[in-house]
């Protein structure tokens, strides 16, 4: 089974000259959505960690299947004023346009080694700011995963730049 | 394991006199997820289903760890704009204030029989807006469930006053 069958690209969605990835057609695949879950568990155990963070908010869908099927715990990056007792705020730049994500400190054990998962590596701004609020927070970074790492961006070279240690599934 | 002991209460949290259940607790402890997503299995196992729908974005969490376990499908009901190719839009009001939802309806085969999911039930103007939005889309909704019931809304009334059948893991 080739998971890019099941991420269409869409070209010009959100911005021009983007090749936006549909993530819907493997949500909708057991089989396929099994096997996605598979391969992120098997890069997954690559790092020491206890805790996933699903970032807002296609990480939340890999993130929270990854988190149950490996039983470790999910932590949330979210977007600003949607957790109740959000500590700390990292604001980053996008492929199209700028964003904050947000972390309840308060939730996570201080001996927490946290997972990056999003489901797509474009220029890396998205992990870097996650590798910062979870760094500012007090809790340790194990690495960041990627269910597709869309390479011409370069978003890879960018977190080895910031020690982040980082790998896909999927390149493209 | 008591689940509510991981779902606290937060007073005025997005409008005054609201008490906001955080999941962010519960998340982060990988046996309450997984008690969590066991018990969400054996109320989704009451309906005849192919697909989850899940709402987002909490219901992403709970939708993707209990698809992923089931192996079933998942859908995804988004807010506006985000779904590249999406077919069908359903405005709807909540507890604090107004908003839509989508779907892509081309990525669902046409005989899918779709559970409705979110994390909480409070009025259920969440919940019929999906039920409305898979039925314009042309598809068999199987009912719907919901993680924790806050039965003083009365949302579960609205609910069968609609025909849509609902189950909730927990009331408060």
């Amino acid at each position: 089974m080739n998971l890019l069958d099941y991420l269409p690209g869409i070209p010009d969605f959100l911005k021009p000259g983007v090749l936006f990835r549909d993530i819907s057609p493997l949500l909708a695949n057991p089989a396929a959505f099994k096997e996605a879950i598979r391969q992120l568990d098997e890069i997954a155990q690559q790092f020491d960690y206890t805790h996933i963070l699903g970032i807002e908010s296609r990480g939340f869908i890999f993130g929270s299947a990854l988190a149950h099927h490996a039983h470790k715990g999910l932590a949330l990056a979210r977007k600003p004023n949607k957790l109740p007792l959000a500590s700390h705020r990292e604001a980053y730049g996008l492929e199209y346009g700028n964003d904050s994500l947000e972390i309840q400190q308060s939730t996570l054990p201080k001996d927490a080694k946290v997972l990056l998962l999003d489901d797509v590596l474009a220029t890396g701004g998205t992990l870097i700011a996650a590798d910062k609020l979870i760094r500012s927070a007090g809790f340790e970074v194990s690495g960041a995963i990627t269910l597709l790492e869309i390479t011409f961006l370069n978003g890879n070279e960018l977190l080895e730049q910031n020690r982040i240690r980082h790998q896909s599934v999927l390149k493209s």
